[in-house]
């Protein structure tokens, strides 16, 4: 049986205890929702003065080119490209998920369409995070050109799913319910054995787990800056383009920020060689002036290490609920083993949601997903062993003393 | 001939001189760029604090349901519209005008295609700004139905290119680079003549003349928050649908914002019944916070009030580069009638580009636009006459003295 003073070891023991230093987090707290909004880096809130007194409210227009706004999305898609396994030069930072993934998917239909023009399928999980699919729904219904989307109910299907009628397989590295994380490498390989892209979507790996994209020999990536990166509430996302794709990028958002001279002002749009191509209209600068804050703490440490503790973490906390909450009917649906785990860990229960809302009161954050999960986030920057402790012993004193408010209501937002 | 004590006499009997107190502006600037990137309201800063220290840091994940993160976009948008003539629920803050352009573009486009499927002409100007025909280009290229872009190169045109093949006319109220404003009634009403739908760009009217999208009973609009209603740099743009036309509303941007019910994780998109159908991925809240702080300043005056000055800042501005810089080849490319007027001048010269770069060593800060064009913004909201006075004297001493380097290196935004 694990105890309390194992823990207290373990956290005297962690090489990167102290990048906890580096976020708010407030007193009485356990912050186990990292992998839905990250923490508040501490810097934070220098970088915005500056951006605002300094860069807008000083320089005025003139910060476009003095403090590099203009640039923000390329200078931070080559701080975040170490993160990923990408190149610089491979990456911008740039609008939303969804948005991003519209692009992705639009230019890879068009690389096909020329390569392949008989493919017309587009492989993913029916649990993949819903807007993934519903940016293909969108995207392919109005191109009207024959494409379907191939939905499969579990990973297992994966294989025989990536069929030679398959143009684009998109995935998302690890399950935004489960946290089950897919082996990248093995399923970009069987995709490029049928001629088929891959677009992978790292909401859910960046910065959790070294995502190695051209090891892999991965296509396109996209993810989002505001969970494991710590980038801000809705930070804006990135997109990836394998170097070898980028002459061939093309989508239908063709902005000004992606044009080859955007200043010259002609009528017609010319794409810039680069990843820039991957931008479109005007970015929110102070929103992403604070994605750099998240990054730069990653410069401290090296994603081994984040994953050992990440690793660390979610095993010791499956242990504990094992150990001490086993009567309880809780069902674990997160993956056990390393290689098919990202860094939170889910349990189904029949009273999923007030228990979440019990253990919200208490000062645990976790959250809830439909159907009936409760997810628990480790973000090894800045969560303790002992608070992994605390949590799973919170949970066993709710559970043995039926804490919970069977009928709590639901918030707008779960 | 005006002078400077006249100009003294005017800014004392300015009914709105005291909302520049709301705004931090630099010492020894005369900030004539408010069209490109509005001024920094004072009440900025403590808001991002709030944001980022409370809401993000101590609330956390909790926000979006207690800070009414989710809700921003909509309650943004009812804020916003008073000062576009639209009705509350009619519009959403979000994304960024080029996406919202796409997204207003494809919805017309789908309306068209079911009533007048016929019609494959898109109009505009060849001088809109750019981004707008490059969206053009994008969703049209890509839909591969057989649209059209069709430019005309100067206003008179529009009548008549705007016939029975239209299926949608695309203009900006007041161009960007002229500061002429197009007659948003009578072309809604001619284009409405022949079944074609309007998409009107008003980043460059929104806060900077009284916009009466309902009663031109226009169709759709897009537009920014960045430049007259001073939400900061790059800050989320809006997008108007009448509501004639939001059941309707249809755009291949189907991201989980837009969803009925987004929560529920349901792998099939169904677009919920309101304006938030506009929406698709989670918006940066940091940067969108802001935008209400630009907003509630117009709260503390009429947009009426807010013309009149305008135009007696334009007026003054025109009036006294005619009387002292007369000798000096300055091309006024702004209308003088009042009706054709947004809430800029600007002026062609073959040096235009050194000229502007040595107004803004002065303190000056306008703007140069291809090809060879001055432009000046004039902010009502904290610009004053004074301010009018002594940038059209600088002028003219810089034109006087040929105190300008011809060869100015060119920065890369311009």
């Amino acid at each position: 049986m694990i105890t309390k003073s194992d823990c207290i070891t373990l956290d005297q023991e962690d090489s990167i205890a102290h990048l906890r230093d580096r976020f708010h987090l407030p007193d009485a707290v356990i912050y186990l929702d990292g992998n839905s909004l990250g923490a508040q880096p501490k810097a934070a809130m220098t970088r915005a003065q500056q951006v605002i007194q300094q860069e807008w409210g000083k320089e005025l227009i003139g910060s476009w080119n003095s403090a590099g706004w203009f640039d923000l999305p390329s200078r931070l898609g080559d701080l975040l490209a170490p993160l990923i396994g990408a190149k610089p030069a491979e990456v911008v930072v740039t609008d939303t998920t969804s948005i991003n993934l519209f692009k992705a998917l639009a230019a890879a239909l068009q690389i096909q369409s020329k390569n392949n023009p008989q493919k017309k399928i587009i492989v993913s999980e029916r649990n993949n995070f819903p807007t993934d699919l519903y940016m293909v729904q969108g995207l392919t219904a109005w191109l009207d050109r024959g494409y379907e989307l191939r939905l499969v109910d579990n990973v297992e299907q994966l294989n025989t799913a990536i069929d030679q009628d398959v143009a684009v397989v998109l995935l998302t590295q690890v399950n935004y319910r489960s946290g089950e994380m897919l082996d990248m490498h093995s399923l970009t390989a069987h995709a490029h054995a049928h001629d088929a892209l891959t677009i992978w979507d790292l909401c859910h790996s960046a910065g959790a787990v070294p995502v190695e994209l051209n090891a892999c020999h991965a296509d396109f990536a996209v993810g989002c800056t505001y969970k494991y990166l710590n980038g801000g509430p809705g930070a804006p996302a990135f997109i990836w383009v394998a170097e070898r794709h980028i002459a061939n990028f093309s989508h239908p958002l063709s902005g000004w920020w992606g044009h080859a001279t955007p200043f010259a002002m002609q009528p017609e749009f010319t794409p810039t060689a680069s990843i820039r191509r991957a931008l479109c209209g005007t970015q929110p600068i102070i929103s992403l002036a604070l994605v750099e804050i998240g990054l730069e703490i990653f410069k401290q440490t090296e994603m081994t290490a984040v994953r050992k503790k990440s690793l660390a973490l979610t095993d010791l906390f499956m242990q504990l609920i094992t150990e001490r909450c086993a009567a309880h009917g809780l069902q674990l649906i997160t993956p056990t083993n390393h290689a098919q785990r990202g860094s939170q860990v889910s349990y189904m229960h029949p009273h999923a949601y007030p228990l979440i809302q019990a253990l919200i009161k208490r000062g645990i954050i976790g959250d809830y997903r439909e159907p009936s999960v409760m997810r628990f986030g480790f973000t090894p920057l800045y969560t303790s062993f002992v608070d992994v402790w605390n949590a799973a012993d919170a949970l066993r004193d709710i559970l043995d003393n039926n804490a919970y408010e069977i009928n709590a209501p639901r918030h707008a937002v779960t």
